[in-house]
């Protein structure tokens, strides 16, 4: 099953994927352009990884980490597909990042790594901008580039984990303007799914909704405002975005 | 008004503070001692300070940063007054820190300094252990010691900003075992309330409820397993938390 979360007629509605088509609980069948799309989870927490496929670790000149390099994402970074996210104006690159994001479906608190399927619900696609500046910081990511209102689209599906044979051996695909600049696949991962959940759930419980950000392969080059960036992941979606300038309101 | 959260007689409350006891919603009257205290808040986002006490910079030996370093913590890190909070075996250190908390009243978006304060709900207290270990990790601070299950005590009151006079003039104190170990005042922060509401809504909108934790003060020393901890802000609370030893379940 693809679930999804989307306003529709004045109210926010769960809906199932339906032969092309939106399924609302209510059961009005609606199409997918009638919407506006939500984020399909409602996280209570984030978390996002850096520097997870070898391939990206050495695109930006880093060694493999020898434990995942783990930060936190603000709820308030969540857009849903077609959304319009902010190139702030001074920042010297962004870039999209194709994720796989995993949803959380039981509490999970110190989950053994072949236990950890269990605790999956589903799959999505997130697009983790990536913004760079001038400033260094000591704490990092900079919550001033890497937080920012908008800045994670993610959608358009949560994909049921039944679903999808092996997370572990899916292809992701990122656009700007239908152009392909970056292919991948999660086998390339270094620190798989079950992975992550051990390590994580070896410290902080992890909640039904939270999502774990997996990282991305390489191939990322700098966006702007006008660009529609897709980001796509096999048997999971097609998440679309549109880069708009911040006009500072 | 002191507005606390608690849990007794089966169900969780929200109460006031009314002669040294607990008023509940429902009315009845209880005592300190006869609830099991929760963080007074259930905060969307917890946004944390680094360094931003002149003093406690150079304790440690930074520079003062030119900018307010901030990161995020889970909501899986909060727990109330009289909580115990564990020492893992593998860390190195574990300083208390005592912070003034800031909760958010209202959705803040590019919220301007000189009307800063119209958007604070109130204060509390909060003890942000900071633990350090072997590892140096690319993103900063590392989660495996900074955002672990009820590394962050807090409250035990949300204190109302109408009956706090001056949040940039509060004296800070903690206690180790009945000892006083930390002595400052909120006038030290570099970056003060005014100046983080600003700054963080500039990029991110904050939300009723959530938190800013605003730093420490120097005097923090190593605990472990058996201390009482006891961190103090004049006029907002007094939070008490004891450090146990981390069972690793």
């Amino acid at each position: 099953m693809k679930r999804a979360r989307v306003a529709f007629d004045g109210a926010v509605h769960r809906a199932v994927e339906e032969e092309g088509a939106l399924r609302l609980e209510d059961g009005r069948l609606v199409q997918e352009d009638e919407v506006v799309w939500l984020p399909p989870v409602t996280p209570r927490t984030i978390v996002a990884l850096g520097l997870n496929y070898a391939d990206h670790a050495r695109e930006l000149a880093f060694k493999a980490p020898e434990e995942p390099l783990v930060f936190l994402k603000g709820p308030n970074a969540l857009v849903g597909h077609r959304a319009h996210t902010r190139r702030p104006a001074d920042v010297t690159y962004m870039h999209y990042e194709c994720e796989l994001g995993v949803v959380i479906g039981r509490p999970a608190r110190n989950v053994a790594r072949a236990d950890a399927y269990a605790y999956v619900a589903g799959y999505t696609v997130a697009n983790d901008y990536a913004l760079r500046d001038y400033l260094e910081n000591y704490y990092r990511p900079n919550l001033r580039v890497k937080n920012r209102d908008g800045g994670t689209p993610i959608g358009p599906w949560l994909v049921d984990a039944a679903d999808v044979p092996d997370p572990m051996d899916l292809a992701l695909r990122s656009m700007v303007n239908g152009k392909v600049t970056q292919e991948g696949s999660t086998r390339d991962m270094i620190f798989d799914v079950p992975h992550l959940v051990a390590y994580l759930s070896g410290f902080m419980t992890l909640m039904p909704g939270d999502v774990i950000l997996t990282g991305t392969p390489d191939g990322v080059v700098d966006t702007a405002p006008g660009d529609v960036v897709v980001t796509e992941i096999e048997g999971i979606g097609r998440l679309e975005n549109t880069i708009i300038a911040d006009d500072g309101r």
